[in-house]
């Protein structure tokens, strides 16, 4: 019998690759993806793809309300800018404009109630070593604590918050994904949301070096 | 000047309580209510009431995308009625179909969200000992864990989120609403939402009680 697993779903090579991962592995994930406010919902229609081809529920949850909590995030906030970061330099001041502030939290609460609403114990997101610098909810510290807080709120030690990739890089997801047949082509990673990835936000920048540095051909198309 | 701080609100007795504490205190807070998919939004109207008299900004936050993840909970789910529970036993098993699975983490970590984006580290909420016996959500430990997550989580150490209540009775929060002049008229508890209490719901069975405990007359019109 499959296992149950509720799947935080961002359209992205990390967690399209974590669903084959677990697919893999003999779960039946229940994918999860949010509207929260972001400048475009392209990530929701790849993630929708993808489950359709795996043939794997997909719930999206419209949470856009919420968008007048966040303010000042270039990926929420009309106002800012998505930044643009150069190629070859690190770029780590200019990705704190991109923080949603408390965004896993958010995700993962929702979550947690989801999973124990349909007596499921498993939840798993694909948040990697990569992102540790810039965005401290992506820290293997923070899942721990959040895990335990949360086997607290509900009163549930059976309840399991999982990060497998949370010590890999983002070119180690590359290379899992690629044995794992993940298409790539059918994963959106860039902040901008036009026809092609842009090339130049940080997101693209790190999709770009991820497959440079697994030394697996990018099968992306890019604006630049 | 003004103590920042943001507090949820759900226009009952001890938030209500709470609020005037922290003004006692030389806090001026921001209140976020939240519309989350429960049967009557009538709580919302006493909240905004409340924050009229006392000047202070109320934030309504719609979530009610969430409702398809909180399934079976006698508050929100059209097919679980709300229980009506006798006067004189005690109800804990019945009290566990008005279990929101998570809600308040879910409502905390928006509160967080909120806080961090407006530079303000004080979160308070109104969750008192009365109900720690079925709501493991309300319980100081979940409330401990939970800070020490999200000061992970936003790389923030001197976030707080204070429960200032949660060693006390709710009979204590009417004593203690009572000496701050708290309008008890103007705060509503009943998990039915018509014209007046319908006094037979275990939140309206609560709320009797605690004035009888402290020895204090209850304005509420009931209609049981």
């Amino acid at each position: 019998m499959d296992k149950k697993a509720v799947l935080i779903g961002s359209g992205g090579i990390d967690s399209t690759t974590l669903l084959y991962k677990l697919m893999d592995e003999g779960y039946r994930p229940v994918v999860l993806t949010f509207l929260y406010g972001q400048k475009h919902g392209k990530e929701i229609q790849f993630v929708k793809n993808t489950c359709n081809i795996l043939k794997v529920q997909n719930i999206t949850i419209d949470i856009t309300g919420i968008k007048d909590l966040i303010k000042g995030s270039a990926l929420t906030d009309s106002k800012v800018d998505i930044p643009e970061v150069p190629e070859t330099t690190e770029f780590y001041d200019t990705l704190r404009t991109t923080i949603v502030p408390n965004r896993n939290s958010i995700f993962l609460t929702l979550a947690v109630a989801y999973a124990q609403s349909v007596g499921c114990n498993h939840i798993f997101f694909g948040v990697h070593f990569s992102d540790r610098g810039v965005y401290p909810d992506c820290r293997k510290e923070f899942i721990d604590s959040f895990q335990n807080s949360q086997i607290l709120a509900n009163d549930n030690k059976n309840l399991r918050i999982s990060a497998p990739f949370v010590d890999l890089d983002k070119s180690d997801i590359v290379k899992l994904g690629n044995d794992l047949n993940v298409p790539f082509e059918n994963t959106w990673s860039c902040y901008k949301g036009k026809k092609n990835h842009c090339g130049v936000c940080s997101s693209c920048r790190e999709r770009k070096r991820a497959f440079t540095e697994a030394g697996i051909t990018d099968p992306t198309i890019y604006n630049n």
